[in-house]
């Protein structure tokens, strides 16, 4: 961004003019030539009023910054610093022993990967391993899905599936399908804490079936944890193939350049050096203290601008490229799960936010486009380009198929723009493993500078455990019915939920009942299902 | 829904009482016996003077409706009239050539999966068909997606891929997968105009790629589009295997009960009589014309009382089970495309829209449910789940998989509600083929009695034509740049713009230039990729 005065045009204005446009275009364009990487600002609202304005706070959210790199205790909550930047440069982490932590678990990932893939590790079968059953969710299911479909070449490592849910038809589906690969399938549980229901009923289930096929458990599981969690220690008791680190300053939603993406990549054939290089290239140049020639604090600033730092406008992801489909899902959770707070820092409830979502272009064009040009404008577009198409899809007409999608591209960003439609655009030279290192550590750097800006803690869930409270509750209020049942009564919703004393979970009580009566052996119903008070439910005698 | 008197508290009263919250839950519960399908809008701020103001708006959506299905020209751009209704109660049609059609199709279809899969039509390798290659945007790309995502068995009839893109990458990949079977893998191209670029682009591409592979066009080609289209004239004059018909009365967003879903559906072995009895019977019930009985409209009221009749909450989709994870990218384009317009039907400004986001649960409660809870109150949700579970997946611990997900389901649907926001509940005995149909169209018909009540018109799409010409206009100036750039010489993006006599036109310019110095043979860019302005192209003698 040169030093020419910024146009303060609105890009909403109808009138604007194409030339005020190009030099907006030129003054505000960032570009970092090694990495091949270019951010577009230009038709977001900003002028040199708002960056002035917001100067001050870009400067206590550098600080800010600087001391959570340093080591400072980000998350009061757990007492625990935040340090995903140091997995790209370890040589930046507070003291030789986190640093060489990190050293040691890259190599020691590397070594494994390749015994796997050349084949001196082997399943129990003898034969090579094939496939992988990753257990995990949120961060751990999304990290690793998001490299494998960016990055992962047809025929190329081993044949991912997902397991990231306890859905038991997603799981019957997961299982038919891999059938007697199952037996030659590596199986990867990630659980930080080891305690979250859902990667360790994944885990049950997995192995499982995996033994009722012939498999040997220890022989195909590896744990990626905390060092002492209940399934570090499950793990080493059982002598699983492998475990790796976790460590407790790397946070689920950030965690994809620790094990849980490295791992994933380096089994997929994936180049886990270039990954870590265009992140750690990233973090350099979002360091950059001056908001104009910093391109995460000119994007926290356009999210600023769109929503008026309060999330007005939802953040519509828009990649032109088949593979970064599910970048939209990594990003809901690295953006909403750290913005998404009821307080700010001094406790003043702000009921903060960011709404993210879309597929890819020019897909979505055929979904949607028709709302975001001429409906409701609570919206702004983030367009993702990736410049270099593969040249073995030949242009059999006029024009080929990578013209058609960056002229649908600039068709629809100028059709927004026309609308008074708000968007920012990013633009690859090559989508490989270093942009892909590079696009999530601008938007890691840009949601930590923007939580500043809107002074809230980016780094805590607090509503993720009161849901799991919450589900706690209704699965013990499930097994005390259970008990209650066995005494082969008729009772309605309410008489059960009085009966266990608790009269104010009739409701609750209902949805669970009628759940048992459509699963459970010997729970039946009588009664009328558009009139739940009246509907009685007992036990049958076996 | 009782006609006891419907309490009116608000849910999002921190102090509402469980009694109250149950005697609405009874009060407004909707319930379909044969269907096994409930509707549960108690948790929106719905009360009787909201549905008593909005019933004259009903009575006349109700009438409209009546209209429609009668055969009412209800897409004035078009001057056409939307039959989608008739396709799964054919009797209803305007007249006997048009019933008849819509049967006669259906034999067609079934006639030619039938032979399909019992290998009495056979590939050119003389081997069965192994594949189909899907090609289709837009609903001709996500219905069929939705199908076989939500009830393809595994290893159960053709195994599907979707071409829904025009990213060279994404075909590459895709073909990749293939490749040998490129040779026994059907070829469906869906384009209701046949002028559609994506899909042409598409069926180019993989016709080339499959005569390189040895395989034969027009024994594995399928075309499914208006008849006398362009790609109809050309599977005729080829003699495609098959043609089936898009009738004009279909749109594109509602085609899934027509050969777009159907076709798939056969090919994947699913049971399409049911499919199609289950959207006959939601519309049997949502045709009735009083609110409390009508599910569509207590759906319409309910989006109508979140968003204040204009989108102001975005609609967050949550169904709890793996097969449902498309059916958000589904409604986004039911939806949004429906609803986001900018004139009313009086041609007042209004900007209206509704925006769908979500993918399943309970694995998206780890990357947003924290937003959705603490964070903006900008949304509701909509769950979705099913009773049955599997029975070959057991419970391993006290509870099994499928009791968690229902109870995370209950504990993010009651935190949400104790933190004041709002939820609509849909409860599905089973999920299957009948279940998706009833689904379905419970949604079609919301969408169209919303867009009554809110007076747009759901059945055209303005916007969608303005982004293709928009397109059109870069890939024409692309080839005049190209042919400019004949001569050698060395241009800046404005040198050249203004050139072609498009000075208003620089920063369109400067990306293809960007684009085409990164893919094209010979043209090279001089200078700084961070000033525009200054950046120089040429093509370079061969």
């Amino acid at each position: 961004m040169t030093q020419a005065p910024l146009r303060s045009m609105s890009p909403s204005s109808q009138t604007q003019d194409a030339e005020t446009r190009w030099q907006r275009y030129c003054e505000l364009l960032w570009h970092h030539p090694s990495l091949g990487f270019w951010l577009d600002c230009s038709r977001m609202p900003l002028d040199r009023a708002l960056l002035a304005t917001l100067e001050p706070r870009f400067q206590q959210a550098f600080t800010a910054m600087q001391e959570l790199e340093a080591g400072a205790i980000a998350n009061p909550d757990e007492g625990r610093m935040v340090g995903h930047y140091w997995l790209r440069a370890p040589e930046l982490a507070p003291g030789d022993a986190i640093a060489n932590g990190i050293r040691d678990e890259i190599q020691r990932q590397k070594s494994f990967a390749a015994q796997v893939l050349s084949g001196s590790l082997l399943a129990p079968t003898g034969g090579v391993f094939t496939d992988v059953v990753w257990i995990g969710i949120g961060g751990s299911g999304l990290g690793p899905l998001l490299i494998i479909n960016a990055l992962q070449q047809p025929n190329c490592g081993l044949h991912f599936h997902f397991l990231d849910n306890v859905d038991p038809e997603g799981m019957r589906r997961l299982f038919d399908q891999l059938g007697e690969r199952m037996r030659t399938a590596l199986v990867v549980v990630v659980s930080k804490s080891g305690g979250t229901p859902e990667p360790h009923i994944g885990m049950v289930e997995t192995r499982h079936r995996l033994e009722l096929m012939g498999g040997v458990w220890h022989r195909q599981a590896v744990a990626v944890t905390m060092v002492g969690s209940k399934l570090d220690r499950q793990a080493d008791q059982e002598a699983w193939l492998r475990r790796f680190d976790l460590a407790d300053w790397i946070g689920g939603r950030t965690s994809i350049t620790s094990a849980v993406g490295l791992l994933p990549a380096l089994l997929a054939r994936i180049d886990i050096d270039a990954f870590l290089a265009g992140a750690a290239a990233m973090d350099v140049a979002t360091r950059i203290p001056r908001v104009s020639d910093n391109p995460a604090a000119l994007m926290a600033a356009s999210w600023y601008v769109a929503g008026d730092g309060a999330g007005k406008r939802d953040l519509v992801m828009l990649p032109y490229r088949d593979r970064l489909e599910t970048f939209s899902r990594y990003l809901q959770q690295l953006i909403m799960e750290s913005l998404g707070k009821r307080l700010d820092r001094r406790g003043v409830t702000v009921n903060q936010g960011l709404a993210v979502y879309g597929n890819k272009g020019s897909t979505d064009q055929h979904a949607y486009v028709q709302q975001l040009r001429d409906g409701i404008d609570n919206f702004f577009v983030t367009f993702i380009e990736s410049l270099e198409d593969p040249d073995d899809i030949p242009n059999l007409e006029e024009s080929g198929p990578g013209d058609f999608l960056a002229g649908f591209l600039q068709g629809t960003r100028d059709a927004l723009t026309e609308s008074g439609r708000q968007c920012l655009s990013i633009t690859l030279t090559k989508l490989d493993a270093r942009a892909l290192g590079a696009l999530i550590a601008l938007f890691e750097r840009t949601v930590s500078l923007y939580a500043e800006l809107i002074d809230i803690n980016a780094y805590h869930q607090p509503g993720v455990e009161a849901g799991k409270q919450a589900a706690a509750a209704v699965l013990e209020l499930q097994h005390r019915i259970e008990r209650l049942l066995a005494d082969g009564q008729c009772r309605t919703a309410a008489e059960t939920a009085r009966e266990l004393g608790q009269p104010s979970q009739v409701e609750r009580t209902f949805r669970l009942l009628r759940h048992m009566s459509f699963n459970r052996c010997g729970v039946v119903s009588e009664g009328n299902w558009a009139e739940p008070a009246g509907v009685r439910f007992h036990r049958t005698r076996d």
